[in-house]
Parts: C-alpha cells; sequence; structure tokens
C-alpha cells in the first residue's frame, strides 16, 4: 500500500509531498533528504536558480522524535524564489494583471499542456511542469533510501555522457564493473562523472553549447546494489520489475530513452553472447560470472547490481530561441522565449534517477515482505533466504 | 476504469483474458484479434511450436451480436497442444509423478521465479513466464484497436534490426517517414522489415544464428498514427504517457531498451537540432516540422505520430547451452537444457508492441473523454478541437 | 497486490474469474469452492433455475497437481442453460431477430443500465446486473477461504431475519454469542438460520409471499473467527477495514444497510455500554470482555470475532409486477414484466457475504505479511505476535 | 484519475491535503471551505478544542487567482494548539522525555494501533487515529462541493438521533421529503437537526450523558440532490456506487452502520412496498414516485437524491473511564485515561458525511465525463440527455 502524491508549482510557496505506507519505527533523518536534495541542485550547468534555492525538506506529519509513526509523511520545501511572485502566482482569486505566457517553446509542455487544460497563460502550464517537479521525487526517494539502507541497498548514479562526449570503450557488464571510489569520484566530479578526464571534457562541452546559446541532454546510469533476489513478478504485465523500473525512468522529464543492463547493445549480439551464467558458490550463495541482464531476468531481480541506463534529450529552453507559434495570436514566429534556464541538468537528472529506483525498490520491497512496523519487516526480511 | 487482466500457463488448457471498462455498442469482431494473433505466430525464425498453434480467440462474456456490451469482456484463446499436456499440467491433486524440470537456463526467469515462489520444478515457473503471455496481450490490443479505429488511431510496427542486421541510415524524424506502401511491405516480409534487401539479410541472419544452435535479437518499431493532443499529463509522474508507454514496452519479455521518439541519438544533439518547430497552419490545424519528440512533449501528445523504438535481447534458450546450475543438487553443470524454442521472436514482439500501445492509447483516451457508450464517448470526442 | 476480475452475462456460455496474487504452494481443491456454489444456490424460496444449474468451478490456469503456482488463476463456471441461449446470446456479429426486453422491472438494473449504456434491449443490461454474477464472487471467495484456513481463520454466515420474522431478542455480542453447533444447525436449515422454530416461520413467511406474487428481503450475518489483531489501518481513510468491509458488503446486490458490531443498536446506548473492556490474561493473550464493536476498533481488527450484519432488500422481480414504464414507447404501462425468479434470497446472499468477508480479509492479510510462497507467508504470520 | 491523500497529527503544526486530478479552470474558494471547516467544528457536545482551533483552508499549490490549473491541489490548515506541542510532537531526532501514554482505552485505536505499528506510546497512535483527520477529508469535500455546484449538485446532511432521541415517525421516502426551508433550520440548530423540539431534546440528551460522565452517539441523514442519472456500475462489484458509498461513509471515524435509502426498513417489508415505480413524464423526465432505493438501483444513480443514513457509535472517551489494560505493564487496570474529548460529534460527522459523499461523487462524475478542463466536462456533460 506504499504511495505517494507531490504538488507544487515552481514559483508557488512550496512543494509539498505525502508518502504513505512506510513502516513505522524508521529512524529517518531529514538531513539525508537535504543531501540528496544538494546534489540535485549541483552539476555544471546549472542556471542561476541553484543559486536562489537551497533546498531542505522539513517533516509535516508522520515523523516524531526522528522515527516513523506509520502514519502518513508529509515533507515541505520551501521555494525561496516565491517572494517575488507572491502577487503572480497567488491563490486569491482576483482580476490578473500580469503578462501572460503565450510564446510556446517547442519541446516544453507549453504547446500540450496549452492544449490540454485549456490554458491561455502558458505559466499555468509550466509551473507545474517544469522540472522544479522533481525535487519533491527527490525528497521521497531520499526517504525511500532510509528505508532501503536498512535492508543493505544502496544506489548510486553517475553521468555516462554529456551530448556526444562521453565513454568511448562499451560499458562492462561484469561483477567488478564498480571498483573501489568510483562513488567518491562520482560525487568529487561536477559533472558527476567518475573518470577526471572525461569531467573535464564534459564541462568544456557544455561550456561550448552555452556559448553558442545551445543547450545539452545526456546519458545516465543509476546502480542499485544490495538488492535481494525476488522483487517483480512474470504473473501479470505490469507485475514485472523491469516494466516498473521503465517506468519510474521514463517519468523524468526530458527522458527519451531507458535501458535495463546492456540494453540496446544487448540486440547485436547473439544470445550466447548475452545471457549470464550463473554459478552456485560453496558458500550456498549464488552469483552470475556476468551482468548483461541488469540484475533482473524475467521480470525479478536476480540478486545483481540493477542496472538502468537513461538517455536525457538536451534542455528545449535556448537562449537562441527556436522559431514556434504564439498562443495568443495563432501566429507562427520567429522566435520563441527565453526564460532563465540551465544548459544541462544530465548529472541533476541522475540524482533523479536515484530517487525514483528507490521508490520502485521500496514498493517492491513492501509487497514481498509486508510488515507495519520497521522491526516486523526485518524479522520477515531476515527469513528470506536470497 | 480500464483495466484488464491476463491468465494461462503455456501448456494449460487455455489463455484467458478479462477487459473491464470499454464502452458499450463498440462493434467487435473475433475476426480482427485472430488476424493479430495470425501476426504475432508469424515471422522467420519461429520454433515448431507456431505449427501447432493457430490461435483463435473466443468471446465468453461482454459481447452481444457482434457489439459490446459494457460488461467485462472475456476471451479465450485454446492451447492446441493441451492435449498432449493434460496429466502433466492438471489441476486436480495427485501424486506428480513426472520428473522436474531443474536445469536453470540463463537468461530465463527459471532461476528467480523458483527463488521467489519457492518451486522445485522449474516447470512450475516457466509455464506463465513464457512469452505465450504475450498471446493475451495481443488479442486485449485487438480488442482495443477497435475502438481506437473508432476514433482514427492507428497502430502499425516494423523491425528496424535482427542482430547487427538494420538500417545503416539513421532514423528519419519527419513528417513524410512514413511512406505509403511502407506497412504493405512490412506484412508482406517474413521478419516485417519493410525493405526488401535488409528483408533478406536479416533471413540470413537468423539462419546463420540457427546454424550455431543460437539465437538473435533486435530492435522494433511501434508507430499510433491520428493520436488526439492532450493524452497524458505532467501533473503527477505516474501520468505522463511516456511513462505509461515506458513501462507497457519494458514489460514485453525479452525487452532490455525503451526509446520514446529519437531516444538516445537526440542525447548526443545539442538542443537546437533536436526540438521539434510547430506551426499553425492557415487551416487552423497545427504540426510540427520535424518529430524528434515521437509525438509526446512534456508527458502529453503533441499531434504527432506516437513513435517508440523497442530493444529485445536474444532468446535465452540456446541449442548450444550455456553453464549453469542444476536446481536440484546445487551443482554447477556444463549445460543448462534446450527446450523447443525459436531463434528469433523479433518481428512478434513487434506485434505485442502494438498491442501494448493500443492498451495504452485505449486507458488514456478513456480517461480523458469518458462514457460508457461509444455513443456517448463519440460525442465527447468531437468536441475535443485538438 | 492481490486483486480479481469477474465477468459472465447470466445466460451466457459461462463466468469467468481471473484471481492474482496469491501465494505459491497453496493447497486449493475445487471441491470446497463446489459446496460454497451449492451453498449458494440452496436456500428456501429459490426459483427454478436452481435446479437447472448445479454450479461447479473449473481451475483452468494457475493451478498444478492440487497447489496454487503463484500465477494467475482463472475459474470457470459453466452456464448450463446456455444451450437454450446460443443465438440469443450468440456474441457473432447479426440482425439481432430477437425481441428485446423493454418493459423495465422498479427496482432492477433495467432502468439506470440502459440509460448508462444507452441500450434498447433491456436484456443487454440484465444480463450482468443479475445475482449470477454473486456465483463468481462465491468462486472467488472459495479460494480465498482455503488460503485464510491455512492461518486458522474460518467465516459463517447465518440469517437473522426473513421480512418481519426474525429473532425477537436483541443480538448478544459475548465472547460465547456462538455456542458449540450453531453452524452445524445453520447449515441443516431451509433458510440457513440456527433456530429450529424460526426456520419454520421464516419458511411460512415466504411462502406466504410467494401466494401473493410477492418477494421477501432480510438480514444476514456474517462472522470471522480467527482474525489477526492488526488487519486495516486508520492511517488513510481507504485503509480502515471497516470501509474495506462496508464496501463488500454493500456491494452485493439488494444490499440496503450494512452494521459492523453493535451497528445502530450501538447509536441508541452511551458510551459506557457500548465499548468492549480488553483484559491481558495470565497467558499473555488479550480479549475483550464483550464485543460491541464487531472486532475493529479504528479501523483495525482487535482479535475478537469479525461480526457484520447486512440487510437486503426484497427481490424486485414480482409475480404481480408493478406499474413502470416501456422503454421503447416511453409510455406508462400498469405492469412491469416477470421473468423467472426467486421470492427470496436471503440465505444464497449470506453465503455471498461470507466470500466478500474471504476476499476482504485475503487482501488485508496479504497486504499485511507480504510473501511469494505460503512457505515465506506462513514465516511471516508465525514471527506475529498478536 | 481523481485520487487524494490526507496527512497530519491531531498536534502537529498542520493537516496537509494533495488532491489530483480535478480538472482545470475551476473556480475554488478558500471561504467556501473554511465555511464547511467551521460546520464540522459546530454542533452542541464538542469539547474544548473547538475553541482553540478555527480552522481555515490554505491553497500552497494547483490554484491561482482562484482558478485551478489542473496540477494537483495542496490544502493545509494549521493546528493552533501546535505551539503548545512543539516538543512533545516534534520530528527531530532525541531523547523523547515525555511521558508516553499507556493506559489503553477501550473502543479507541488504542490497542490495535499499538499492536499494529509496535508503539508503547500511544501517542503515536491517537495522533492520527483522532478524528482531527477528518477536518482534512472535509476540505477535501469542499472543494470536490464547487465542482459539483458547476453541475447542479448540492450536498447535504441532517441529525436524525441522538442517543436513543430521535424522529419517532418512520422516515419517509417521498419526493416532497426534504422540505423547503428544512436546511436552514438544520444549519441553526444546535445540534443539526431540522425539528426544533427534537433539539431541544437531544441537547439536553447531551447534557445529560455530561453530567454521567459518559457520551452519546446517533444518527444522522446524507442527501445528494440534482444527481444524474448514470453514475457507478453493476458491471464489477467494485464499480456500485452503492459500494462506494458504503466504503465512504464506512470510513469516518466510529461509524458502525450504514444505510442507502430505506436500508434495514426495506428488508421488512415485501417487495411490493419498497420498489419505487418509475414514471416518464410529458416533460420527457423520468422520475420514481417514491425514493426507497435511496437513488440507486443496480449499483447505478437513477435521477432520485442520494439518501445515505449513517450511524455513529458513542465516542469511546469517557470522563469516567471504564477497566483497562496498561500496555507499559500488561496490568489490567480499573481505569483507562481520560483526555479532553467531546461529549457527542454526530452532528459534525454529518458534515464529514457531507464531503465523504462529494468526493465519491466527484470521483464518478469524472469517470463517466472526463475532461481536463471545466469547458471540456461541461461540454461533455451537457451532452448527457440524463
Amino acid at each position: 500500500m506504499f504511495r505517494f502524491l507531490t504538488a507544487g508549482e515552481s514559483h508557488g510557496p512550496c512543494l509539498t509531498m505525502i508518502v504513505e505506507g512506510l513502516p513505522a519505527g524508521l529512524a529517518v533523518d531529514s538531513a539525508i533528504i537535504d543531501a540528496d536534495l544538494r546534489r540535485r541542485q549541483g552539476g555544471y550547468g546549472r542556471g542561476g536558480r541553484m543559486k536562489i534555492e537551497r533546498d531542505t525538506a522539513r517533516f509535516l506529519s508522520g515523523v516524531r522524535h526522528g522515527k516513523t509513526l506509520g502514519s502518513p509523511i508529509t515533507m515541505q520545501i520551501e521555494n525561496r524564489d516565491w517572494v517575488n511572485w507572491e502577487e503572480s502566482m497567488s491563490a486569491a482569486p482576483g482580476e490578473a494583471v500580469f503578462e501572460p505566457v503565450t510564446r510556446i517553446r517547442p519541446g516544453h509542455a507549453d504547446f500540450t499542456g496549452a492544449m490540454k487544460y485549456g490554458h491561455r497563460d502558458i505559466r499555468n502550464v509550466i509551473e507545474r511542469s517544469s522540472s522544479r517537479e522533481t525535487a519533491a521525487r527527490v525528497a521521497v526517494g531520499g526517504l525511500c533510501r532510509q528505508l532501503l539502507n536498512v535492508f543493505g541497498i544502496a544506489i548510486q548514479s553517475h553521468v555516462l555522457a554529456i551530448a556526444d562526449v562521453g565513454y568511448t570503450t562499451p560499458r562492462q557488464f561484469t561483477p567488478d564493473a564498480y571498483s573501489a571510489g568510483i562513488w567518491e569520484a562520482v560525487e568529487a566530479s561536477a559533472v558527476r562523472c567518475a573518470d577526471a578526464e572525461l569531467t573535464e571534457k564534459m564541462i568544456a562541452r557544455i561550456l561550448a553549447a552555452k556559448h553558442e546559446g545551445d543547450t545539452c541532454g545526456g546519458i545516465f546510469e543509476v546502480v542499485a546494489f544490495g538488492v535481494p533476489i525476488g522483487l517483480g513478478s512474470f504473473s501479470q504485465w505490469d507485475r514485472r520489475l523491469s516494466a516498473r523500473l521503465g517506468m519510474a525512468m521514463m517519468s523524468i522529464p526530458s527522458t527519451k530513452g531507458v535501458e535495463i543492463g546492456a540494453g540496446f547493445a544487448a540486440t547485436r549480439e547473439t544470445g550466447s553472447h548475452v545471457h549470464d551464467v550463473l554459478r552456485h558458490g560453496e558458500d550456498n550463495r549464488w552469483h552470475h560470472l556476468t551482468n548483461y541482464a541488469g540484475g533482473i531476468e524475467g521480470g525479478i531481480t536476480n540478486g545483481e547490481p540493477l542496472v538502468v541506463h537513461v538517455g536525457v534529450k538536451p534542455i528545449p529552453t535556448l537562449a537562441h530561441p527556436l522559431p514556434s507559434v504564439d498562443l495568443a495570436s495563432g501566429q507562427n514566429i520567429d522566435q520563441s522565449r527565453y526564460e532563465r534556464s540551465d544548459v544541462c541538468v544530465v548529472p541533476a537528472a541522475g540524482v533523479v534517477g536515484e530517487a525514483m529506483m528507490a521508490i520502485v525498490l521500496t514498493e517492491a520491497l513492501l509487497e514481498k515482505f509486508g510488515g507495519d512496523s520497521l522491526d516486523e519487516m526485518s524479522k520477515h526480511y531476515r527469513s528470506w533466504p536470497a
């Protein structure tokens, strides 16, 4: 019965999240969530807003003296920019004396949102379609992460490519693919890339795009370690963990591609090259010699690291805007509009990817193990041999 | 309130599907569903089973005199092979005197399913994890397709690559990307590829793999034409149509990658090259000059064709099996087992992809337009300008 | 992730049910389900149909050699009357040369269903709105009952009143309210009433109504014994077990009232008289001195028997029909129509009530204890002290 | 896709609600919600808290310049008492130096909640199980009410009985059952009863209970006027509007009984007396001569007023507490504890009942009519003849 809703406009007073169904008795620390929020706000190529906001999440329900109560958890993140928007974004009825936004930006929700909801002021769309919403997900993921940690599950992300700059050797899908120290290097990199040299090149690529009034996308990888065997199911299409991961990752704004394990590369090889040989050790543990499957076989986790690649298109807001249409006049125009924006959000998107992975695993874990308190859930978990 | 469940083992008496929430008064024809079932069974590289089965769906509820009643629709597909399995797969209690299946096949659900459900006989796993289950989805999709047709929505699929044999020029994302006649060519091709020359090469590739006791995966594309503007939403993460498509496609067995529109290719370009310029015509219609977005902006359909690419890994069942483990003894073994299997299912998987696309669009259409009868739904739809 | 769908028209070929989410390894016996189906078909006051049908459920998936596989379970109940309706209820397209049903019966779904779904032939409505559909629920409940039995949970029902004939003393809500032997007496009674004298009177009441061309309703009670403490939650409105029971019971056709525990009688007493004093015994067990609450406090089970009363209105199909309207002409008419019907279904409805109780408890049990196999679920359950 | 979550402890900083799926462009006024919140706080027999709190709801998202955006709506209600509880209810980790609550109150969630969630301090339970939570529902209902108003649907409630004091004549189920002026009288009554004399007696009854250190329950009625024909369905058990109303009403804390229309009284009459004769007028309108069905036939609304009766048990918190158990020692004790409480909440519960009715109807309306903006939904609605 794990579920959550997020809410909040980009320039409204705050983002709000309600999370239902976490067990009681889980120690949670808002500082861990804030750390994730900061990681989301970092990364080379972010615009001015990141300096305005310094997101912190506050618990408004469901937590007492540092532990969950079993009741719904409310978290809230203030929008520090709100003071400048109080009138323009006011909930109170009244004459809107503000200039509506009418120039449609290609690639955004400007057009589709205005059509769907019948809005004439595109601001009514972009306040929610804005990727500011992903901060809410990161907070929810940061909460889930603290549950997962208790069960020895850790989630990391890093950047594989920015635009056309990325690893030139194919990804390895072996047990030792993630060497010691890689994640520290990732956290130290301005673009969340473990390779120092590549980091330099990626920064240069972002800078070049910026100089051209252009933007960059890229590819990030999310990995979950310590996932037990047996999450997900082939029993019904919507219970496959692969399906749920596909949904979670594809829901990240600007995402256009998702791979599990070797992904599209696996389609080019024959079967004998891409299936992971299973071994049963003398220690009674199961392991695979390789991990092309990315930790999922038959829609169920197989005990190896869960590996997902996510492709993010370049940000649609360009300093040198593309031609478009004015919603008010219906006239084609030479230039869309520019609104303060980042040049590249791939590193940040990776942090959102971690959150979505944490959410998917929390749901799957609670489905399998049940339990209303952490104690109860832990007892159930400990009785699971896999 | 559209929902459905599928059921059925691969060698049980039948597959059964219940579909809830389609409007009353929709003309449905089981022949259209059977045509899709046949398309799923075709394609070069299929094994012996396809000759045994000639799937047909029978309505057992919800349809009277060729029209839906508004009540749940039951469809059933007989497994013609059942006569040979009646004892082995009997539901009746009794001593199981059959040799259990214990040699784990790498890449299948054999291991994960046995662990999850506590099965010692892998047959108890593979009967449901088998891709036979996708026939049920194709039937559900074939039903949905008949609703979509009423609203002018058509869904097609074709194969882009088999193993390393595929189109060598990048995919075009332009309005005229799908020229007249392409779909007839696809249906005529043994591998569901529009290009006759490529068809030959793909067949050769499959044949080569077969000779080596090996298998092939590949990539297919699904396209939906005539989709109205406004399906899906950015309001909540799980309402994005991109997310739902991601889930639907990733749920297809063996799928390891999903792209919407230009997908990963879009990550390598800068923003000015991959966003689709919008035009408002004198005919008061909206259209985009290109379709890199694959028909979705901000999680909402934009009126252009919905374009999805799906990457399918090679079939795990190899005639020359990989090393593995015996579940009964826990011993590592030199060779897994071989069970009658196909060499390549990519063309068939494309037909499953069409079904999943039809399912996603049906759900989205019913959410937006509501209506308990086709008449009512049609009235609602006609009042929608986009 | 427990869920199910039922389907099937009253005079179609069969009823079909798909049940998803039961653990693997559960021994299930269709004979137990058939016994419930027979109990539903019994009871004094049933019409001719009950002699035609002798319902039996057949497993078509999800069960092998008497044990669940973890995959979706399909059950099917044939409609033996189908042979007489094959043409009239055929799914195949074609001219409907049958006389449509157009005289609306008051109290049925005839009017509301025709309006909702745009049907001109009321048969298109009543085939599904018919209480034949409850046989499907009884089969699902009969499956759930076999899971509950493993955990020591037993569900019973009996009739408290037929029309104005019922127990004259107020119900007792004490630990010894259900004396030994009561359920045997219930099963032996033609109206499922434990009191032999009252049984006579109830039969006489039904007979009297029949002679007047009239019908009877009544009240039944469902009780679940052995329910663990802790099912349901106050955390969110829709997680209260009371809410779910209210939904399940109110969903039974013709139901107009539902009480938990002392129900409306509790509203007439002051607080000091209707709350159940809790005791903690030397055996470390918890028990209540009374059970006015009917086993639920704060939306959560408290370990006492779950007690629900359900009020069923008289059957709307009268041998002496009420005035009504003809749907085809829109004219008011003096008499609705009569279609073969029962005079009283309260005893049968009680069996349906058992099924709905079993369904609600199965869902709640799986949410709390999780587990993909019966072994795993049992381990979890055994670690629960309450 | 209408859904909502509520959150908040009774003495935490606030209650928070997120509502997803209302159409864009709906004019909403927090003053209307606040009026409902005040009505919930009124009623003779409320305790001291009602003087502390004067609830007001604040929009934190989803509304701009008085109209909905289509994005999720956040509302927040401050707990004015929070200043006194900041330390005791702090979310921050730290030594809890507060005396835990350990004396279990019979009839509350104290016991079941502590067992379920493994809490040793009953405060961790009662902060959420408190009926303070219903203020959140009233706010959500107050929002829904503003949508329903646009479609001519109005919802009212009044009190039928307090303890053993109530209407002595049976309820009338006729078209003119609700005479002009009744609702004004209800709003003017301190116990929300339309009859002035009965109001006096009810107040006296509450006062008498208070003097005895005791509490009262009672019965309220909720009525929805202007409901279109065709909401709900018999197609699947959980789509019956009766089932959803049963769930919604039974979810109200302390509810032990729910009736639709004539309810249990209908079980005592024969069929010819309790079914509502339908007439088709010359104005082409449909109406029923009576309304025993309470506006629902076959699980679907029939155009008549929706009528529901709800029975609420007396408040469990007694000034003269019952015997109980101390959770810490496990010892039986002579007296449970007393915590500031009301004597009678039936009038307030009626206002909660209105909210739940509004929520159920909003969901049903959106399912049937769809629509992403109020304009679109209105077009759909206007094309509906019933």
